[in-house]
């Protein structure tokens, strides 16, 4: 037992440990056995009675993913929607909100090249403005600056990463969240990588809309990600895209939108990888997610300690409270040269690459990431 | 052998067909084994070393992917996109044409439910007007109308379906391509059902872009699908949504969007479904898709007259040339209830609904549908 969790148990349950050193969970972390385990148990039930059959007879676990990720966020069932992943999750919230000319849309500097694009690309269709808050001296959004920019007005959106891809810091989502509340304005959380490295509440950070990826801390399948929309906000938004699933035709030009978040889903889906999701979203919170983010603490500390200690090795992280995401610098190494040589061995590490964080005050031309979950054990 | 298909080797390539009778093709055919052992391996990878990791090692099979889906319907893989389902491929293509006010779309009266609210919202969206071509005498859209409304200029798009989900016809693809090549009107076309039934030839058609599902007549894993554009119109259509794979993030408000039909596609997917789907697509030309169009014509056709010869049961398949999908009414019973007991003796149907096809003339208000794939045999 190390912080509350029974790391023997974990290895023992996720079959990639016997093989590789993984420090790629912030890219997609080692499924636990059960996960793997549900997703081909269903596919081999579609191979033997038909895909629609399966999903008749599978119901209830399908029905258990909503639960579970309401659950593992503290949302209702009919306010989650299971998307194909974080991109199209965030992108069903993002392009739902129709931005007048002029309208702002603040965000971070350290926001992820897909949320960056979409702003450009929703700036110059509809004309309204995207601006970078300034950091903190942590590297973090500033909250003075945040709380001076909606002081100005004309604020139609506040779209914030939790946690972002490639600097080792936590954004302060609560205290965001309390200052969008006291504006009144909408705030869209983008949680792809802090959903299951800790504990997130969106009652208590108060976001409005959260979208979030299977594959990352969550343990879950690749192609799975998911949407939570707040209650009385769900039927004020209609989705980029209708299918008959969000929508029923009542009449040749007529619809109507269902009133749960379900609007924001397709019909079709892939089933197995789906329930996985639920599985996933179960088996973190057995775990325990204030346990797995103590654990996560503790191991990317002893990692910048460790790697700080070292000759030629610069740690980058930046954030009053960092997280499991651990970047850094080895002189005269090219990260990706450095990145494969370790997967030589074994390890897995990626790469960040500056063309993904275009609104960053303080960019890294390129660093080597390693990303700590509940299961590593020695890392140097 | 039968129509040049060994039935036999097909079927015990199919582990579903000791199980059950699979008449429900047209909602998800049965996998052939090699598909289903594609997606399971990689899955198992992908937890022994990583997902990231998996997808490094398994790059030249989801090239593959790439290339036989463009082998399948005779496009260059750059004009071919790997999207989640049909109807997000079909959203990618159709939401991404800027109608203007007054622009005509034309369709046919058997389009499906997710295309007709889709029409309606753009409508809504754009001023754009939605029209239904009248049917001809068998109710597949009437060529010389098609071509009047053509005549009369407006026209942005033509978006058919090549096989309509409820009424056993093929829409004539390649005369509909001819008037619109004609006309310079763009055609869109919905290959849902017709993918992996018979065969499809983009070129052969005439159509600009073409969306199709992995799941239904092609045998592939369910979400899964994807959407053909043709080369030189590509890069003037940009995409509705955009992330970091679809587009570069050059400067805080800048970007380049890639110039290959891979703009329309997100960064993350189900990589294990999408290396199945491309198994599924050389299986299919491996089988011969001529001889599996030939062998599912005669058993729908026994089909039709088989069921025709029984007391109590109503064909109401239309069409001059009809396909797999046979739709029929049993007298003084609900479509659900023949379903269900049929389910009790492993026969899988479906049932189709009137709230699907809108525009339908003469639409039916629930229909069991028995749709055979090359693999079936006995059925009455």
């Amino acid at each position: 037992m190390s912080e509350g969790i029974d790391v023997e148990a974990l290895r023992a349950d996720t079959p990639g440990c016997a093989h590789v050193a993984h420090f790629n969970n912030a890219g997609a972390a080692l499924p636990p056995r059960p996960v793997t385990d549900a997703v081909t148990a269903h596919l081999r039930l579609e191979a033997r009675i038909g895909g629609y059959e399966a999903a008749e007879h599978a119901e209830k676990a399908i029905a258990r993913s909503y639960d579970a990720i309401a659950a593992l966020i503290g949302a209702a069932p009919d306010e989650i929607a299971l998307i194909e992943n974080a991109t199209r999750a965030w992108d069903m919230a993002f392009y739902s909100i129709p931005f007048a000319p002029g309208e702002r849309i603040l965000t971070t500097t350290s926001e992820y090249a897909s949320n960056g694009i979409a702003f450009a690309q929703i700036a110059r269709r509809t004309g309204a403005r995207v601006q970078a808050v300034p950091d903190d001296e942590h590297g973090q959004m500033s909250l003075p600056a945040l709380a001076a920019e909606l002081d100005r007005g004309g604020v139609r959106l506040v779209a914030v990463n939790h946690v972002p891809t490639h600097n080792g810091l936590i954004n302060p989502a609560e205290r965001i969240g309390a200052l969008c509340r006291q504006a009144g304005v909408t705030f869209l959380l983008d949680a792809c990588q802090s959903i299951g490295q800790f504990p997130v509440d969106v009652a208590r950070i108060g976001c409005d809309m959260l979208s979030a990826t299977g594959r990352k801390f969550l343990r879950g399948p690749r192609g799975t990600g998911f949407l939570y929309v707040r209650r009385d906000l769900i039927t004020r938004l209609e989705p980029p895209f209708l299918d008959l699933h969000a929508a029923t035709w009542t009449a040749p030009g007529r619809y109507d939108i269902r009133p749960d978040a379900r609007r924001f889903e397709t019909w079709e889906r892939n089933v197995a990888a789906q329930i996985g999701l639920g599985v996933a979203a179960d088996y973190a919170r057995a775990v325990d997610l204030a346990a797995t983010g103590r654990r996560i603490q503790t191991l990317a500390d002893g990692l910048r300690r460790d790697l700080a200690g070292l000759p030629g090795i610069t740690v980058l992280d930046r954030g009053e409270r960092r997280c499991g995401i651990v970047t850094f610098d080895v002189h005269g190494h090219q990260a990706t040269d450095v990145k494969r040589e370790l997967r030589r061995h074994n390890v897995n590490v990626s790469v960040t690459d500056i063309a993904h964080h275009r609104l960053d005050a303080h960019p890294v031309p390129a660093a080597i990431r390693a990303s700590v979950h509940h299961y590593n054990t020695c890392l140097l």
